[in-house]
């Protein structure tokens, strides 16, 4: 169904390659790369010639499927036991080509196929670049994956209480997400309650919530591949003064680095904005992580919003805005939303509420 | 808690790479392999020195609670914005050290930090024959993980009926693995009906269950980071003669492979004990895939059950035992269980029945 852009993906590509003299023969093995050029996930690489159709090699396992779904690419099936390189030898001759990325060991074995290491070279940041900037479908197809987190989130608001353990709450959110149409998990979700708040990625665990807690969760859900990404901080009862200032400094901070969030401001402008709010508040040393990063086909990817990042937004751009504070041995808060670059500014995707602890 | 056991882990990869004259200096990176020889997840890397304490590298994200979980490690806190091979120059002098894989990027980093790639040497092999052989911890984990697996395909055969969509199936069954306590799904759940089970690998969409489909589940659970894998094909209603047909040829080859799985037997053996029950039905074209892989910290590891595979059989292998009949356009039959090489043969971790066809 997204023929029209997948070809439109692959010509980018070409003329990123074009403009800074990379080869525009290309061998492409990273999953989410794949999913991006083919709308499709489960084939072994592909192999995109100078002229003509892209080749998609297949398992046998997917082969089948990838025949049935995917129009506009030549799919071809390795037999049982048949590596893909082995079967990309008949077309790469020894002319340079480009590659996404490779374990060393498959490199070396490709850098034989191709007639030497220099034959190959890297492109995985023109892929990068374009994957930074979502075009309408992605980002609607991140916008539903936003509203099923929002939908986890209501789910853990609704259930959580003093006596249920964290794995218990993450089966709930997971089963929510699930039922509204998500297809899994976005990554793996994070319920951390009380003096585990202070671990910023600790996992769900047996741990049960006490009254008192403060309770993180952090979750996402995927849509036609797309993901998102969404924190909450929930009370069990009520906060103490202390646990309201620490929640209330992440708020504002998520507040100013949201405000900051334009097309040609740069990403570490947006990270100053929401850090120097914790820094103020004398707790810039418990925000141990940065601001945020983009989110589409992983979880993770560019641009980054970090101290040091070179990263400047655009329009088209999804990012997370995530301030977090940890204080070890006491609590931890973080606030995310997933946010868009607009031209006029930015939306957030992500539209649950905010907990109030007063 | 697992301490001594990880302890014993990389004394044990110290013995193999003296064997085999590689350096007994290591730097670690696969995230699996990071758990087998730590029992945790969330470090960027390790590096065993020649002698003293393994040092463990974690982002600010993840150190206080590596820091307050595992003990008998050195643990490193990498500041924002620092890289774990930054960190490891330190520790790297111009002598040679052993690494496990990399991305082709990092092996360039990493070259040059080691003084150049005569430097590094792969050993990825021999920590994935260490992991080849399960002790006792981790076959506790692994039957675990297959109980909760069964207790998921109970749910699946209890919930599968006519009108019912593939996504809601794949809910139910994942909810109840999470409520029996698993870590999250080992994998993304397979659930194809009807024409979909000719699609050895086709996950969980929008269609429809219909009365007469064959639907196939694959699904597995994760315990203490330790996984599960099974696939059971149930009938939704009355089957046909020619489905039964199939089933049972699937069956019979499902229990000729377990017959043949022992200590010392080569994997390839077992795999064409299945194969060739297949082939005799005259439906050797549609087994398009190996009959079994390793199961542990992955789901896809050492030993691989192929035509081709080199693996010979020995005492705490954990592997699958999974062949599969695909008719394109018309259906497809795979019975999976996760199974154990004993010194007396062989034991089935999963133990959820076989739905009978007639």
């Amino acid at each position: 169904m997204f023929r029209h852009e997948t070809l439109n993906r692959i010509n980018k590509l070409k003329q990123a390659a074009v403009k800074q003299n990379k080869p525009i023969r290309f061998a492409i093995f990273n999953p989410a790369n794949i999913t991006y050029l083919t709308n499709s996930t489960g084939a072994a690489g592909l192999f995109i010639p100078g002229e003509g159709e892209t080749i998609l090699f297949a398992s046998a396992v997917n082969y089948e499927y990838l025949k049935s779904e995917i129009k506009g690419f030549d799919v071809q099936r390795l037999k049982l036991g048949e590596k893909m390189i082995d079967k990309l030898k008949q077309y790469i001759s020894a002319e340079k080509i480009s590659v996404d990325s490779l374990p060393i060991e498959s490199w070396r074995w490709l850098s034989q196929v191709a007639g030497g290491e220099e034959n190959l070279e890297l492109i995985n940041n023109l892929i990068c670049e374009l994957r930074k900037v979502k075009d309408e479908q992605e980002i609607m197809a991140i916008k539903e994956a936003c509203k099923i987190a929002d939908i986890g989130i209501q789910t853990a608001q609704e259930t959580i209480q003093a006596g249920l353990s964290e794995k218990d709450l993450a089966a709930e959110v997971e089963y929510a997400m699930r039922k509204a149409g998500s297809e899994g998990v976005a990554f793996e979700s994070i319920i951390a309650s009380g003096v585990c708040c202070a671990f910023p990625h600790g996992a769900s665990m047996n741990k049960i919530i006490s009254k008192g807690d403060l309770v993180t969760v952090d979750i996402g859900a995927i849509v036609n591949f797309y993901r998102s990404d969404i924190t909450r901080t929930f009370i069990v009862g009520k906060a103490t003064d202390k646990q309201k200032k620490i929640y209330e400094t992440v708020k504002l901070a998520h507040q100013k680095a949201y405000e900051a969030i334009k097309p040609q401001v740069s990403a570490k402008e947006v990270d100053y904005a929401g850090r120097q709010v914790i820094e103020k508040a004398g707790l810039g040393e418990f925000f141990v992580h940065n601001l945020g990063h983009g989110v589409g086909l992983e979880v993770h990817e560019y641009p980054v919003l970090s101290p040091n990042s070179r990263d400047i937004l655009e329009v088209g751009n999804v990012v997370t805005d995530e301030p977090g504070v940890y204080i070890p041995g006491f609590c931890g808060v973080r606030i995310e939303d997933t946010v868009v670059v607009t031209k006029d500014g930015a939306e957030k995707l992500t539209k649950a509420p905010y907990a109030s602890l007063s």
